[in-house]
């Protein structure tokens, strides 16, 4: 394997005919890696050193930035060519992101079965298995042989996305089984398909959200699943190397979310402004949102004057409250975003999350009291114990939001990761501040404890 | 397919004959999901009813304490069996769990063959490649001729995890090239596995990270991957479905230490005991740290005392500039996490940070005055100019604490998630306080502002 370091290296190789032997032996995942660090004005010139074959699969590694760019410096042919090798799904992609001049062009040089299978998928919304779906697969009918069917995959054409599986179907192409290559291969030529089909088909609609296409590949160890219809027709099948990357896409969403990074899919190396752009609304958020929270603790402004040890707890008090209710959310949108508890389980987390919080409670409080002692002088020891007792409580509401606020989201069929951290620690801190400086001036005002 | 519904009404039915019927038509995940929800004292009759493949396909799909109960619960011969047909990376995954007698029974009845796959499982580290491997993989020598190596596949044991790649070694064992079953099937049978084999291998080290193993898989495209010893000779491989499972791990490992749960594994139903073990660390860690950073705040209680419009402001700075911190944090460990960037991009994404962050401080500092503004007394309206500037700085120092931090940790081969939110919110408040309050204190002394 080349490694990207030998890529590097490259760069300054004059010798065009040992940089094109050199990209032609490359992966083409690196290869394109090469073409895509490449300065921009040298990459179409590169990209031409590749011969047909790798040019093909190269392009469809490239970022979309690049392609784009690579489309308007070529020949047409060379990207007719190029667009029409391109697996549907991947071409359906590129299309979302060129000019609509350009993709009716292209539109046109497709063969019509190549147009009839983009139209197809670009029919269906983004995050629905239509979208995700290739229509190049191998199906077969019920009444061949094994050696039959093994001799139809032989001829199909070679850039068929998996042969792994062939898809059994009648002849109102409705799909009702399944055989795997393997199953073809250790089976007599002569039996008939329908005897060693599996029945037992994992399929998913065209509309089926691409969660539940990751969750049913997972749980059933698939490298393909067959989507259909609403006839029950078969109509492509989605392959394991996709299902990997929405995993990966939807962790990142939802890790993102969590802090407040708006969409939830912003690249470490985004440009600056479209960084402001996620991070900046829920900043100016939580800000506007204080206004609400501060409303809270405007008031008590003459309290805090008159027990200034009330600044130095609050910040622990907020920040130890805000993690116990994050706690407590992350647990539970992960729970959801990876299939292991439904809105149906919410009783459950909420008995498991009062009973630890129960333990984290009194931990907490005790632990605040010590610490408010230390800080507080002589005749403001009194606060200790208010802050304890606040800071329990605290923690009992901290996991009852973050457990109730995204299963109330999901059970509304609305993405619980909506639920941000921000917008969560800014509810506890209204609520936990409100507490804790009435029962402060409760204190002052019927125990005349201060002055 | 049947679903879950379907299976939670077997639970009440009397027939035995239905539920036996049933249960072995089912896929073995559904059926070791019904029998996982099954009351205890039902588990073991339940899973006699199972015939014989089955039982030992639904076996490696029950989680490991079903398993270890079924264990002592079948008769030993029966145990015996199942567990010589596990894949000997889910039997290493089994015996860890197991109480040491047990498993040197286990391995006693297992054949030469088996046991010795086991003890090199077991051999190597948790989180490296030996350790996700199967020994099961489909291995020719160069000289073959296509049909010859499609025979010797077809001779092979159905049990082999994956027969899509066979390896190519040497007369040593060393790997030297690979070929897809879809090559051998496209191709003349007289034609040599040496002349259409690919020598781009993509390969691990057994002592590879499972991390590296995922970013590799997921580069190329595979859905099995060769692992090779020291000497170059091919050992196992590792299969995709793995590999989903690991990516979805590693997300939210990602996601809970970035939020303070330690170890990062918590389960949404896990039990209390374990929930309170794996939270309170970091909040009572919290509360200490606050030790530190009530240090640079009690000594200006006096000053709170004398302006006490700073005790609603210093919740909103506070939540704020720990909001900014953990922005970036997150978007730079899950950078990192997914492989999009290495410690090389540091001053790359710094720069994209404080550009971004520049901005972001002009936003936040601009409405921080006007914030500032609306809560302060005529008297003490100089604080919000004090509160705007401070707020800003410490939106750049954020966000430089919040990409240097996890960029360090990896630089020095540690985990970047170990820079947990919580512990950068702290570290900002101490330095955002601290600023934040001399210059108050300073204002205060230097232009006699108050009184």
């Amino acid at each position: 394997m080349l490694t990207q370091d030998v890529c590097n290296s490259f760069i300054d190789i004059a010798d065009l005919n040992q940089l094109k032997w050199n990209l032609n032996r490359l992966q083409p995942v690196d290869a394109a890696e090469y073409i895509t660090r490449a300065p921009q004005q040298k990459r179409a010139i590169t990209f031409r050193l590749l011969n047909k074959n790798q040019a093909i699969d190269v392009f469809e590694h490239l970022p979309s930035e690049v392609q784009k760019e690579l489309i308007s410096s070529l020949h047409d042919v060379q990207v007719a060519q190029i667009v029409e090798a391109m697996s549907a799904h991947e071409r359906a992609e590129l299309f979302d992101e060129l000019p609509p001049g350009v993709v009716k062009w292209l539109l046109q040089e497709l063969s019509p079965e190549q147009r009839q299978a983009t139209a197809t998928i670009l029919g269906y919304p983004e995050g629905t298995a239509g979208r995700l779906m290739t229509t190049e697969y191998v199906w077969l009918r019920e009444g061949l042989t094994v050696g039959e069917a093994l001799r139809k995959i032989r001829r199909q054409d070679e850039d068929k996305e998996t042969i792994y599986y062939a898809y059994v179907t009648d002849n109102k192409r409705r799909l009702v089984s399944t055989v795997s290559l393997r199953q073809l291969l250790f089976t007599i030529p002569d039996a008939k398909i329908r005897d060693i089909a599996s029945d037992r088909v994992v399929k998913v609609r065209t509309d089926t959200p691409q969660e539940e296409v990751v969750r049913l590949m997972k749980r059933y160890d698939l490298i393909a699943i067959p989507v259909v219809d609403r006839e029950e027709r078969l109509v492509g099948i989605i392959t394991i190397d996709d299902v990997v990357d929405i995993v990966e896409e939807q962790a990142t969403e939802e890790i993102q979310k969590l802090v407040g990074v708006s969409g939830g899919d912003e690249a470490a190396l985004s440009p600056s402004g479209i960084t402001i752009r996620k991070r900046l609304p829920w900043l100016l958020g939580i800000m506007l949102l204080y206004i609400g929270a501060s409303s809270a603790i405007a008031p008590f402004q003459s309290t805090i004057s008159m027990v200034p040890v009330l600044a130095v707890i609050m910040p622990l008090f907020s920040n130890t409250g805000g993690t116990v209710g994050i706690q407590a959310l992350t647990v539970t949108i992960r729970g959801l975003g990876v299939g292991e508890v439904t809105p149906k389980d919410t009783l459950q987390i909420l008995r498991k999350e009062l009973t630890a919080g129960l333990g984290t409670a009194l931990a907490l409080g005790f632990t605040m009291i010590m610490l408010s002692l230390i800080w507080a002088p002589p005749s403001e020891r009194w606060v200790a114990l208010v802050a304890g007792t606040v800071m329990a409580t605290n923690t009992l509401v901290a996991v009852t939001l973050g457990t109730l606020l995204p299963m109330g989201l999901k059970r509304l069929k609305l993405d619980p990761a909506m639920m941000s951290g921000p917008l969560v620690t800014t509810m506890l801190d209204a609520i936990g501040f409100m507490i804790f400086l009435s029962m402060i001036s409760m204190a002052l005002n019927v125990f005349h404890l201060k002055h």
